[in-house]
C-alpha cells in the first residue's frame, strides 16, 4: 500500500504541498480536507473581486478540485477536521452537511489551516453590514450586500493592507469612508513618518482617517446604523473589520503540537511540528525573520506557498529548507503604493537594535516628464555592522516593487556600503538617473 | 593660491565631479572646458524630446551655468580643449567662436570628454536627413527636420537601446518605422530567444525588422531618399544611425594616457589614470565588469555620474572608490519593456564560462486580472559554483525594473541557491504571488 499524505486545509500552503508532494512522489496517496466549499483561491485577490476588477469569480481559484483529481490529489470540501490522533496516526473528520464523523488514517500529516479574521466579542458584532475578509464566501457576501443596500457610507476598521486594499475597492463604488485605526498611525508595521504621506493622500481623496480610535460597540436595529469609538460615534451602513488574524491552531494544540510566536504552530525549516510525521506550513504557522533570526508569525500568501512547498517536498522524500522572512509587504491604494521590508524603527526600538536611518524624497522616473511624480525611500542600517536593516517606500507608479531590491540586499544580508555603486537600471520612462533607493542607499 | 581642478567635459562625468568636489572642499578652484554650448544635460532624455513628452528643452538640464556660477563653478562652453601638456600642468584651449587659444593651468585634470556616435564614412552619409543622436543640438536638428520635413519613412540603423526608443518616438510622430540590424538579431547584447520577443512585438507595432542587414551606401539628391544594404535597397526620408559609440580620448592618448578596453582610457577604482594628477570618467573612461572582474567599456549615462562622483571626491582629497558595473540596461518601446544584467550567454560563451541556463514564462501581475501580460525572464547561473551570472526580462508594465532584483543579487555575487526563497513583495495589482523573477530561480 503507498504512504497516505493527509492535509487539513485547501488553500495556498496546502495545495502548493499536495501539488509538490505529487511532482516528487508520483505514488503517494494525497488527500486534503478542508472546512471550506473553495480551494486553492487568491486569498489576496479577494478586494478586488468585491472592486469589480475581476470577471468572475472562478478567476480566483487556481485550480480546481477536478483538476487535482487528475493528478491523483483528492479534495473532500466542507469537511471539519476535528482531532489529531497522533499515536494512532489518524485524524477524526466530520462532514459539514451531515455531520457524519469519520477517521482518516494517515502516514504523514499536513496541517494548513489557516488563520481566520479576528472578530472581537462586541456589542452588536452581529449585525447585518459588519464584515470581515479572509474568504470567498466573505467576499461574495460583501458584494451581495453591496449590490443589494447600496450603501452610502463605510467604515474600514483596522489600517493594514487588507483596510487599505479595501479602501481603494470601496472608494470604486463610490462609497464614503471612513478609516479608523487604533494605532497612532495608520499602517502600524510601517513607520509614522512614511505612514503619514499615505494619510495625506487618503484626506485628498475624501477618505476620512482617523488613528488612536478603538472600537467600542455597534448600534443598529437589524443592520448597522453607527459605530461607537473611545471617541464618538461615526453613522455607517457597511463596515469593514480587518484588525488582524488569528491562526487555527485549536486542533494541534488539543494534540500536543507546541505553539510558537502569536500561538502559531511552531516549525523548524523543514516545516516540522515537535510530533514526527506531522508538518505545519502556512498562516497557521511560525516561520524565521531573516534580519533577527527570531520566530515570528507573518501571515502571508506568498509565505504560505513557499511553505507549503517546502512541506510538500519533504513530505515525499525531497530535501527542502524553507529559510525564513523578512516581513515584505506592498499595498496600492487607489494610486498610492506603500512597501516595507525587515525592520521598522519601532522593530528596531523593540529589540534594542541600534540604527541609523535616512529618508528621501525623489521622483519615480526623469523628472522632465509631466507626469513625474514623488517616491521617499526610509532605510534602516545597524550602527554597529552597517548592515542594512530594512526599508520603506511610498509613492506612485513604480514605487513599491522597488522594495524587492532591499529584500534581495536583506536576504543577501548585505552591509550599506556594499550597495553605494550598485549598477540598478536607469531609463527615463522608468526612473531618474539617481534611482530613489540608490539615492537612500548614498546617504549613509 | 588656491589648487585648481579643470574639467574636460561637462555632461554627466564633468558636472557630477565639479558638484561633488566643491561639496568635499569649499576651496577648490574648479573650471570646466566644454566643447559644447549646453552643459549638465540629460543625453538618455533626447529621444524623449524629439517625441514630445517635455514640455521644453530646457527641462533637460540638470543644472545651469549660473547655478554653477553660485557654487563657484565656472564653466566654459564652445571650447575645445586641443592637447593636454602634462610635465607643465597645463592643458591648451581654442575658443571655437574665435579660434583664439589659451593655456590653463591645473594642479588636477579630470577628463571627462564623453563619447561621440559612430558615423561610418559611407558614401551619401552627408545627405540631408540622416543624424546621430549624442546631445542637444542633434536632437533639435532632428526635431526640426521632422516638423519642417515631415517624413513619412525612417531607418533607424541599429538596434540597440537608443535606436529602440528611438523607434518608439517616430511611432509616435506618425512615421513608418524600418529598423536593421547588422547582427543576427536585434538588442545584441541580449540573447536571441530574448529578442525575438522583441522583434515580434515591433512587428505587431507595424515597425519592419531587418536582421544580418548592413548599410553600405546612401542614394539622394539633397536629402535621402534610399539606403542600399547588402540585401537591397530602402526607400526613406530620414536615417537615424545608432550603431555605437567611440570614447573621446584623442588628447589623452596623445598626451600618453593608457588607453584600454575599446580605446577608452584606463582608469583605476578611484578614477585616476597612469599620469599622475590626471583623472578620467564617464562615457571616455574604461571600468570594471563586476561579474568577470575585467576591464570594459560599457557607456552608461548612470556610470557617468557614479565615475564623475568618484573621481570629484578623490581629486577634493577624499577617498571613494567605484567598484564596477554589470552592464544593466533597460529600455522602453511603446509599451514593451527590455532589461539586461550582468553576462549574456554569448558573453559567457566568448569568456568561456560553463553555464545554466533557464527562461520562464509568466504575468506581470495576477493572472485573474484582465490586463495582465506575459513576462518572461531568463537568468544565467555558473554550473562550477552555481553563482548567479546575469539576467534578462522581457514583457510589459512592471517588466523592466524586475532587473533590479537580478542586479542587486549579482551586486552581491549571490548564488541562486541563496535566492531560492527571497521575500519578494506581492501585491495581485504588482505581481502574481510567485514573482517571475522567483520562479526563475526556482527552475535551477
Amino acid at each position: 500500500m503507498s504512504e497516505r499524505l493527509v492535509i487539513i486545509g485547501g488553500v495556498a500552503a496546502g495545495t502548493s504541498a499536495a501539488a509538490k508532494a505529487r511532482r516528487v512522489n508520483q505514488n503517494l496517496t494525497i488527500e486534503i480536507y478542508t472546512n471550506e466549499e473553495f480551494i486553492s483561491y487568491a486569498g489576496c485577490g479577494l478586494p478586488y473581486f468585491i472592486g469589480d476588477h475581476l470577471a468572475n469569480q472562478q478567476d480566483l481559484i487556481a485550480r480546481t478540485v477536478e483538476e487535482f483529481g487528475k493528478q491523483g490529489i483528492k479534495i473532500f470540501t466542507n469537511t471539519n477536521a476535528v482531532k489529531i490522533n497522533k499515536e494512532e496516526k489518524n485524524i477524526t473528520i466530520e462532514n459539514k452537511t451531515t455531520g457524519q464523523a469519520e477517521v482518516v488514517s494517515y502516514d504523514k500529516l499536513l496541517i494548513a489551516t489557516g488563520a481566520r479574521a479576528f472578530v472581537p466579542p462586541l456589542e452588536g458584532i452581529n449585525l447585518k453590514g459588519i464584515f470581515t475578509l479572509r474568504n470567498i464566501p466573505d467576499s461574495i457576501a460583501i458584494r451581495n450586500y453591496i449590490n443589494a443596500e447600496a450603501p452610502k457610507k463605510a467604515v474600514v476598521v483596522g489600517a493594514g493592507y487588507i483596510g487599505l486594499e479595501m479602501v481603494e475597492n470601496l472608494l470604486g463604488h463610490n462609497i464614503e469612508v471612513t478609516l479608523i485605526e487604533q494605532n497612532n498611525h495608520i499602517i502600524p508595521n510601517m513607520d509614522e513618518d512614511m505612514a503619514s504621506m499615505v494619510t495625506e493622500y487618503l484626506t485628498s481623496q475624501g477618505v476620512i482617517v482617523k488613528t488612536l480610535e478603538q472600537v467600542i460597540s455597534f448600534k443598529g436595529q437589524d443592520r448597522v446604523t453607527d459605530i461607537i469609538t473611545n471617541n464618538g460615534e461615526i453613522a455607517t451602513d457597511f463596515v469593514l473589520l480587518s484588525i488582524g488574524v488569528r491562526p487555527n491552531t485549536e486542533i494541534a494544540d488539543a494534540a500536543g503540537i507546541t505553539l510558537g510566536a502569536k500561538g502559531a504552530i511552531r516549525v523548524n525549516n523543514r516545516m516540522e511540528t515537535n510530533i514526527e510525521n506531522i508538518y505545519a506550513a502556512g498562516d497557521c504557522a511560525t516561520t524565521t525573520h531573516l534580519v533577527t533570526d527570531k520566530e515570528v508569525h507573518i501571515p502571508m500568501g506568498t509565505t504560505a506557498n513557499k511553505q507549503g512547498k517546502t512541506a510538500g517536498e519533504n513530505i515525499a522524500g525531497g530535501k527542502a529548507e524553507f529559510k525564513g522572512v523578512l516581513g515584505t509587504g506592498i499595498a496600492r491604494i487607489v494610486d498610492m503604493e506603500i512597501a516595507r521590508t525587515g525592520l521598522s524603527e519601532k522593530e528596531c526600538q523593540a529589540l534594542d537594535i541600534e540604527y541609523i536611518t535616512k529618508t528621501i524624497k525623489s521622483k519615480n522616473i526623469a523628472h522632465y516628464f509631466a507626469h513625474a511624480r514623488e517616491m521617499w525611500v526610509k532605510l534602516l542600517v545597524d550602527k554597529n555592522n552597517r548592515k542594512l536593516l530594512g526599508g520603506q517606500i511610498v509613492g506612485y507608479n513604480g514605487a513599491a516593487k522597488r522594495i524587492d531590491i532591499i529584500a534581495t540586499a536583506l536576504n543577501n544580508q548585505a552591509t550599506i556600503d556594499s550597495l553605494q555603486d550598485m549598477d540598478l537600471a536607469y531609463s527615463p520612462p522608468f526612473s531618474p538617473v539617481w534611482d530613489p533607493v540608490l539615492i537612500a542607499i548614498n546617504q549613509f
